[in-house]
């Protein structure tokens, strides 16, 4: 089979003719339909990420070994099967959940593997769906998807629309709170429909574009903020009655917006933190427990948590937007282009 | 009647003669038995505390009006009653709640007056328990105690043990959970009193001190590390099989003591940040997300915690300690010898 | 002022005028501007209800007092104030909270008023709002209502709304849930849209009737059952492909609705319990823990419900039905209406 | 291997002489070294249980097969491993989970694989460990435990306790709560060590035998009534200042039972039904959202729950009670000996 390979970090991804792998015990082979794109595809493309302190922080000092197949969003059809494999049969339409623990940390007994203390997430710790198949440990990592939903539309459930989620479910909303979504790309716009369908809290998105901001509007957003035009802790305050905001899911989660956000808390309030931007936020200790703040990281979500994505997105409730596809030998390109800012929805290569 | 009053910032505290105040409507006259010298007593004292960047708190700046009567940690017997009062009557014996608020802001509403938007605090905003009598607004906030509990033991109850309590409830912890206990003196060895009555977690209590640390043992907790003596980050992996804690639950809540905690927790590690030492935190910002931390900061708790409190301290599940008792005349003294560090337990003004 | 009152159940209501009351403490008087006309008023009209085993449970044993103003969704301007009142002033316009509680007990002390031991409702147990002017005890029970939101819109809130919002919030449901509503009369309908706009569900409605269905539809269900033309039981199992409901909502609650209603509950059912029809089930034991089933019962809410609701109304995202309206001297007719089944929305008394 | 099998209900068991199973994939042989006598094995034994209206529910139309192996406390050492297991070697000590689901329905997704819509339970729907071996189908149905846990009491950790551990949980229970513990058997006796552990409340346990109450008292209950001597109800009541109980955890949750239950709830009180003794509650209707009761059916628990059960009975905080050990041969005589209720803690088979 045909993979789309870092070999080496910042080199350009190499197409490799692979051995097609073969299923044992409960693992299942799924021939890959959709592979979404994902930012955190660039970190393990550049070898890492912006620690705090100007550190760099390596992917292989967190276990990823090169070459990788990348690749985590991965929808497609059953292929074949482990003789242990129950409930599936070959050429079923699945979604794969990528976010795989070895399956006896705390978290994974729990049904949160997606926050195991040895995670071995697919397209990360071991081969994912920039290729024409891709192996899946156990059958309990699927979920069928049947033809109300686009398999491209799928794919991106269990990340993009997933960590999402997580960060909706995370804040904890209430009707009568007032949450801000900083950062409307992709991951804000879904949110900002997760927020609209579920919470019924009044949403208000913050950008620095127009453009992007108009969307967040079409998308469910009560209010918008251009914090580049305007002062975002101003225009809160006047947007609360000066009591600012009851939860803000950040999802750019950089020091300069972090530092906003902590401005315009309400006493109580709950800050989620997504963003994989990095840098340092310097955290008056004493506001903590006077203003009753909570600061939640939330990393993904869980296998129920993708299986109810599949339930909203097949019912119409929420509508991934695939902005761009590409073949799997446009694989450097399409990373690219997300680098570069040029995908405003989702990219997926279709192998 | 007399009270002990704070004319001005960092002075001796006045005897005054004041005006015996008279109840209207809700509002019940408690007769002052015991009044608890509290650590926040100081701040009030000092007429601030230590910020982020060097910066001073000024209390006045947060709404504070000197002269004031300090004491939020009232017991007593009810003196007179409003003629709206219901279900109580003169000579009952009372516990204050003292975290009032304004009743009407989403926190009040929901029972979390303790996290009120615009707080009215008895012995903060308003003139509190260093007195022989005291006003307390309304009937709701007191709490009928029988002769099962001790009346100084009692008056710990609305501050010192509810810090302590609302802290261990927003740690959310389970039986399988490693949880540290940072700071053992009078707060921390209450919460490892009730972390041990009401989670059956193992509790690993850390200081500074091997006195401090003996009576932890001795009120509930599994393990003990002194932090001046050992590298408490090895200690706690050692203590974990190199997992890192579950949960911290940080009394000092300082600089150095939350710089430590943030290097042995767990992934999904919940940190509830208590104390108001003060300072400053260099926060990873993308480490919150990667390992799923919440830190919380934790303000007293509500008025149906107190209740438990009550109920839990009346059938001997919880015992608070009871280091030192002062005359009203004493005050001064007792603010003094706390700051300097030679109260164990908890003072108790008995006016 | 003018009042309509029953003076002894089952008799025409009489127009009484009465003193006009004065506020005193914390109390305040509201200028009834719309009264909410509702089944259980019809209750304290007959004198009490069908309990089990055929017995009449009478309303006075349960220390209702006549004669009694009844009407406890009210929503008007306030009129005057006691001299403790804080936060309001003369003629703001405002919804009355009514399930007050005597303040002391654990559900109290919670923000549950709405489930005391020992219940104040007004419009129950104190005179209500079918009168000019009503006495609510503390202003911490009303809610401001500004001109986005009707006045007679508003009132249905309190009661009708409220009581199908707390049967929602007890059901806990996710996106991956089919939800049953039973009964889609006004409370089934609101329940229909309270879910549709926080929880994502898949909402079946059923009822007898194919109008009601279709309004059920109109209001945001995704699928209906009229389960006097189709088998309910059958019905709910084909849309489940065999699994049953994973909750249900009776708004009816008798023997015949429940009955059915225990044969389509999957394995960890909620079935939550609102209506007020009476009658008794025959449960078997051992199917609760193998089936591991929850019997919910659910009444009102709570005044941070209440708020979130105006908060919903207000932003449009539900909007109340208001049908007939009503003037004071009509209350006997609105009742005997709504007995009859006459009123399809929810009436309104505007004295 | 020897096993000791139901071949025909009712029918004293057979020791047959098996093939000794082989692992695969994922799959675990366990050397049985405890292998507890449960309640629910004399119902596989009997080939049902009485449901309502006088029924005998028969095992085999909820799709268990003769002949089985019963047993579904199981404790032993590793025998042989599939390749596909990871974290485990052969003679560890470990205990096994024995409610297994199928996997792919919502509570298996979510870690409530013991409550699945289509459970295969070991030693219900599957062969369990009244033998020498049991064949376990993956190693993530297994804890290890260590020396400080003696394996007898390890084996009752997966249903007798864990069974009592479900129910308190599903309690949800605070400091202030009034439980009502009903049936101090083994499960009682636990339940009561775990809410003493776990929840801080007070414990009134209910048993119509002085000797059995005696021992509940020694396990931590704060009050006893033998209902056969004292009305139940009336004493409930006098230990409540006539409110009625928070919670009652029913263990054997039959109609005589449950009736009384009824009548000693205070309102928004829990009624936890676990026993499977079985019969008829006629349930008024009214009162259920009136009294704003829940009905909670508990079954088991779940991995995540026995887990945490491991850590407290390593660290002493529970203490599993086994009063009799027996060979594989006297399987039919253990069977009996609990069906004529001659063993008080829990009996042990010893292959």
């Amino acid at each position: 089979m045909k993979a789309a390979r870092i070999v080496k970090p910042k080199e350009s991804l190499e197409i490799q003719e692979l051995q097609t792998p073969k299923p044992k015990g409960s693992q299942v082979i799924v021939k890959v339909h959709s592979s979404g794109v994902c930012h955190s595809d660039i970190h393990l493309w550049e070898g890492g990420y912006e620690g705090p302190h100007g550190l760099f922080l390596k992917t292989t000092d967190r276990g990823v070994k090169y070459p990788l197949t990348p690749g985590h969003e991965v929808a497609g059809t059953i292929d074949s099967l482990g003789e242990q494999v129950d409930g599936f049969s070959k050429n079923e339409k699945v979604l794969v959940f990528p976010w795989i623990g070895e399956g006896l940390c705390p978290a994974c007994r729990n049904g949160e593997e997606n926050l195991c203390d040895n995670p071995r997430s697919l397209g990360v710790y071991t081969d994912g769906g920039y290729a024409e198949y891709v192996l899946v440990p156990s059958y309990k990592y699927l979920v069928k998807i049947d033809d109300d939903l686009d398999i491209d539309a799928a794919a991106t459930l269990s990340c993009s629309a997933l960590t999402a989620y997580g960060a909706v479910k995370n804040t904890n909303l209430t009707p009568n709170d007032n949450v801000v979504i900083v950062g409307t790309g992709g991951l804000g716009l879904m949110a900002i429909q997760l927020a609209k369908a579920i919470t019924g809290s009044r949403i208000i998105a913050m950008d620095l574009d127009d453009e992007k901001l108009k969307e967040a509007k079409e998308n469910g957003a009560d209010n918008t903020i251009n914090s580049k035009k305007e002062d975002p802790v101003k225009a809160i305050m006047e947007l609360t009655d000066k009591l600012g905001a009851d939860a803000v899911i950040d999802f750019v989660n950089a020091s300069k917006t972090v530092e906003t956000d902590m401005q315009f808390l309400r006493r109580r309030a709950r800050l989620v933190l997504v963003g994989l931007f990095g840098g340092e936020l310097k955290l008056s200790l004493v506001s903590m427990p006077t203003r009753a703040y909570r600061l939640i990281g939330s990393y993904t979500g869980t296998l129920s948590d993708m299986i109810e994505l599949v339930s909203l997105a097949r019912r119409g409730v929420i509508k991934p937007i695939i902005s761009n596809r590409f073949k799997l030998d446009q694989a450097t390109e399409a990373l690219t282009m997300l680098k570069e800012g040029k995908i405003l929805g989702r990219g997926i290569i279709n192998p």
